[in-house]
């Protein structure tokens, strides 16, 4: 089953938090708005890391490497998944050599009335 | 909730398959028995495909393309997802040009009595 339209504008919520807030001024304390507390996120060309202060680290360094100034997100497909959602992305990001685009399986869980990411991996589509 | 051990068991037999099978004997027919009718992958460097020939075509030239002699594949944490199974899991694959290790998250559902990945991305840890 699909996640219904109340479920996907909580989501909808959350991915424009990240992009305004997160990405755009840099404000890495809401990263606590965006994933659990005990997330997990699985970036390409490193390993696994987990929890808030790590993800704070990851995306503090990713964002000024690459020069990330948006990162525009959309939902492809969600599927619930008992109290969850299981989501399938695409992500437009534009960095400081051009716009680049990825894909990528969150899986969501509600967390103090928010939906947030629980398990974020992506890869690049080229 | 964790997957109990009765799932896991029929996590890992399909695992097995797609190492000995489908990677060491080439056998692209058995990704039926792997994916679902309608998976999707979304593997790094090209966009998501969907559904089984789609699924072939990609397998096949990736075996071929990189070498690949064997995959092994490791569970490393799941969580009870409805009626599927959201798995975090890593990789180590046998490669031409030597061990290559990846990390993934699938998305399993049941499929005729078969426990199958329904949503499969991954990359690469280096």
């Amino acid at each position: 089953m699909k996640a219904p339209e109340a479920v996907l504008a909580g989501m909808r919520q959350t991915n424009e938090i990240f992009d305004r807030e997160v990405v755009a001024q840099k404000n890495l304390d809401r990263l606590a708005r965006i994933y659990t507390a005990g997330a997990r996120i699985l970036p390409p060309g490193a390993p696994m890391m987990t929890g808030l202060d790590q993800i704070k680290s990851f995306w503090g360094a990713a964002i000024a490497g690459l020069g990330l100034t948006a990162a525009k997100l959309t939902i492809v497909d969600t599927e619930m998944a008992g109290d969850g959602v299981v989501e399938i992305g695409q992500a437009a990001l534009a960095t400081g050599s051009g716009e680049m685009i990825a894909k990528y399986v969150v899986h969501w869980k509600q967390e103090g009335g928010d939906w947030k990411w629980n398990i974020d991996i992506w890869n690049p589509n080229s």
